[in-house]
């Protein structure tokens, strides 16, 4: 029996909601997906000494570190994985890319197109030294999602001609709900259409395989005002959007994007028309995926072993959540660094994701015909 | 005991898909609404002789005509329900007012603003006589439907902010399937955006009370040319159609309406999302509702005694189909009728969808802001 | 052409509940049916003359009777149809078919089997002259359950292996519900078994073209006494009834109604289980079925034209209501008398379910085995 | 700060599904629950030292070892979890106790009543000494089902009548599935009663907290031969089995738990009827609860912080999977080492679930009565 591999050394940067959810994929990776390469949870980062090192503590990592920046001149670690808010995401991956580390960013890639732009050509430098780089965007590993894209891909419903898009929320519907960093232009880049509409906008893509040709967007802030510490305070994002999108196959795309759906907790939701037949989804039953090919619609309850990533969980009607996702996300992002290819959704994608958010608010600011009531 | 009112003589003009459904509300009104006034179905009216006349039979009419003019001699018809294709109802219906018939018109009102303005005209000069009108959106008539509109004047959802609404159908999804005059600009109007937007258009302004204040529109036709009898045949309307829509109560609706959504038989769904709650609905499940005001959604079975209309029909639990909305279309016809009060949805209501309509048509042909993938 | 043929002379029985339900099956068969005999609508019999005269002003009969005998005399009446309460099927239908009249008689047969029995003597004399009968099981007419009939004939399921049935209402539910004459058993027979159960027996044969073969039942009254006119009153029907079923080609079905099911206003659920497939289907959402022969569960919506009894009513996706079933039911007992086959479901279907009734309640007051908690 | 405590030492006894799924719950348990004591995976136990050093690999388990009676001396193991097929539980169990470890043990507690009894004195005697026991019905921990038994505990669905409960597997629906040590009664013990019907069974006095008063069962073994290595041989086991229960609080419940259920993969199915409300789960959708306490049926996405066990997750809306359910349990168990409590479900309720699936064997044999068709 041949030696074990030296483990890759991890680091995770952030140690709040996404934080805790890499590192519980970090933490199972290799006990469900046992061919990827080791890994040693080595080193969890974040600014508060005492706060990371509860963190690190419950969550399962060797050690902490304070300054993300001590991590990239380590020789132990190999994988530098960014879940710290978003307009931190540039500098740390740029930094990790060039310090030779592989690495993993949590989406959106960054705030702003001309970011992303500097991540991508840094990304492709890295890449030509086999330094491998990816995009969170989690629900590409949903198998429901994998599967309706493996279906779109074998022409099962023909072309695609429609997509509903939605991805509502309500955690905002309360007009009294406080203010928070989340609703400041300077802080949060934009609302619910960065937040939420990136996902959507990365699974039309992954869904599809095609690029947006054209947008028309639309943006509603329903709430101006909202308590803050010091009085009312106001809102500078948007807490709705919409767009209208055509995909480069001819499929014309609605998206609508809220944290404002009274009801509607993680209602991401998708229905694909093609000319052949139809795919729908809701996150709320990530486990299931609806197709259409003729009379009716058959609920398939994605959890059989020859259904996308399955085999390496339960046996059938053994339901996943949606942490299992991201457990998945770390075995791709794993297996494309033991073989040394490039790992999707690449910073192109986050990139090409970016410049439709970007177009969606430049001509959410068009004039719209204004009509009289009769 | 008095003696029996005499009836209001009936006359119904086509006899085709709604002449059929219109025939069945005439026949059935009075057994389940006895305190309307009491009707004679007394001609059916279509072209061709020997047609009409196997369907007056089947339908149940005392007599027959071939030439609606002559019906509108009559002194034993007061009422005049309009049932032919659209383009026929703007001349068939002025005629009727200026005859003194009361006057129902199946939707769309007319396929111009211009003819729409112009009955909106001789249908307020008519109600100063004591002659009424009404135009035929039989989904104000669900139950369910109007179970939402009295949540949302009640403020039972709070005020609205977000709507989607789709009406999604099929019949055109298969590229095979043959040119029909539906699919002529020259006799259609328009394609899906007349047919089905303009129902949905009608709801919005039904369910909300509010007018639409702003519109975006686009239109799509995803197979140009189709099997004539004479070879390929272009298409010269749409398949699909979508627009945002500001009402003037500040909402957003998103409506997109198709007759190439594979799987979707008669999908009308309505989503109102408001500051304290939301509402569902979907015309496949005619009897429910979906009611939010907290956690989860209750699934309201609408067949309990309390509910709009249900007294009139069968004990709890007992469901309603779709034909039952014309019987309570015309219940509430004659209901106005008898009481001398002006009809809703009026021919002001009818103008009002036009308008939107036709600022849908407009705004497709507005440029979209192209982008180059990356 | 041809003249007319006289029509068939129908007289019902009864004009409560039943009795609206039946008269708009009268009113509307000959519109959707238009090929069965035509029929005239000349009495409508009740014991209370002002009552049942207004009933017959508002369902559209010619005359009334308060002698449901004189009505056997008259020549112009060929078809006699029951609605009255269960306790009076038996000697009305007996004296309608000696008169010479066909005769449907509204589900149950009869309150007991001997009853039962000789009804089923008198039936087969009279359908040697010619002379038709049936029982008014009308699910047997909901288009989603002729097409699961069909679909079990023709073998897509394989063996049928175990049925799962409920039929649960609420009505009840609330224990201060007052006392009504259907919690007497000397006037009602029994209590939720003969009213719902009798509606899943019929099915469980209907639907498998088998018969039963072994019972194991259980019956509970979980509010002994309700508020009567003269404080407290004993109810001595059941409130609840279980039964296990042998079929005699293998099945074993698992039966429960219940008028205390708090939720289920007109819940009949079954589920059939076969070696290759399996159906499901639930009143409240009549016009629907699942169907499952492999990976997942096919909603069909049955409103295409070629599902069972569709091509009469409407375009795809135009749903239909619990009424439509009594049209259809009386389109069929016509069929049958024009044609003079005999129709199903027969007297004798009503005896056989009858039969199985009668054995729930004996086998009810066997004892269980007791165990002792530990 | 003090110094860290001493982790409890954990053993796992077996390797296979259910080893994998206690190896994931020992992983994970500290990290979302992080205020139980401490653990150290120690040892994975299994008969084949290749493949238990293997599973202990890929699970992260320090040790392995072949013979689990080696572990009981370990003065570093004060947990043993046994995963073995159920005829070796007894033996194991017994042992571990003796030897002073707290014990889980996957359901069911045994293959026979008489062992259990013997193990109910065994951990009665241990718990004297402040050694806990406890037995895996990991379902007892899905949120919504945790949700269900704290309403029903509330009064919110009022006195509990009537429970339908089934659970309904298909893996055994297609006669030429081969056979299976399962489908032999002398290793088995019994087919999908004790598999499934355990599982419902102790779910019913979970959710009540009420005993099991009577029984009357039935069997069927539907395919009673399957392909063999050396031919077709004989299924001694049943395929699918009935039950009704009454519970001492007066409640009737009907339970059919089957291998053969086409098209269910994992369908623990429960609806609980009450005097005011009515509760319904499916476990194929772990994540919601349906409650109805009126006017329809309201669908609780039970994945907000204040549901059970949900603060130790993930944000509102981020689904559960059926394997957190025994992070959960292990969860529980450790709490109550912690503090000296004895947990549940005891070794008590494994012996009452016995009891109850034993008499449902002896009441199968029964006669039921026969009825000769008409």
């Amino acid at each position: 029996m041949s030696p074990a591999p030296t483990p890759l050394g991890v680091a995770v940067v952030g140690h709040s909601f996404m934080g805790k959810a890499h590192s519980n994929a970090w933490r199972n990776v290799s006990a469900f997906y046992p061919d990827v390469p080791p890994v040693a949870r080595r080193v969890l980062v974040g600014r508060d000494a005492a706060r990371v090192g509860e963190a690190a503590h419950q969550f399962g990592w060797e050690e902490t570190e304070t300054d993300w920046r001590r991590v990239l001149e380590r020789d132990d670690i190999q994988v530098v994985d960014v879940c710290t808010p978003g307009h931190l995401h540039y500098e740390i991956a740029l930094a990790a890319l060039e310090a030779g580390k592989h690495v993993l960013v949590e989406k959106p890639l960054s705030n702003s197109t001309s970011e992303a732009e500097r991540l991508v050509e840094a990304a492709a430098s890295a890449r030509a030294r086999g330094v491998q780089s990816m995009v969170g965007f989690n629900y590409r590993r949903v198998p429901a999602l994998e599967l309706a894209r493996s279906f779109v891909a074998e022409g099962r419903i023909g072309a695609v001609r429609e997509i509903r898009a939605a991805y509502l929320q309500d955690w905002l519907a309360d007009d009294q709900a406080p203010m928070t960093w989340r609703l400041r232009r300077e802080q949060a880049g934009s609302g619910v259409l960065g937040d939420l509409g990136s996902h959507v906008v990365d699974l039309l893509r992954f869904l599809t395989a095609d690029d947006i040709s054209w947008v028309e967007g639309h943006l509603a802030t329903f709430v101006p005002t909202r308590p803050g510490a010091d009085g009312p305070e106001q809102v500078t994002v948007d807490d709705a959007a919409w767009a209208l999108l055509g995909l480069t196959g001819g499929a014309v795309a609605s998206v609508e994007v809220s944290r404002m759906a009274f009801g509607r907790k993680n209602g991401l939701r998708l229905e694909l028309y093609g000319s052949r037949g139809s795919l729908t989804f809701d996150l709320e039953r990530l486990n299931e995926l609806w197709v259409d090919t003729g009379d009716g619609g058959t609920r398939v309850l994605v959890t059989e072993p020859h259904h996308p990533y399955l085999d390496a969980w339960w046996p059938p009607g053994h339901v996943l959540g949606w942490d299992h996702t991201f457990t998945t996300q770390a075995a791709e992002f794993l297996h494309a660094i033991g073989t040394g290819t490039a790992p999707t959704p690449s910073f192109e994608d986050g990139l090409a994701v970016q410049q439709v958010l970007d177009a969606v608010e430049r001509t959410a600011a068009d004039r719209h015909e204004t009509i009289s009531a009769s």
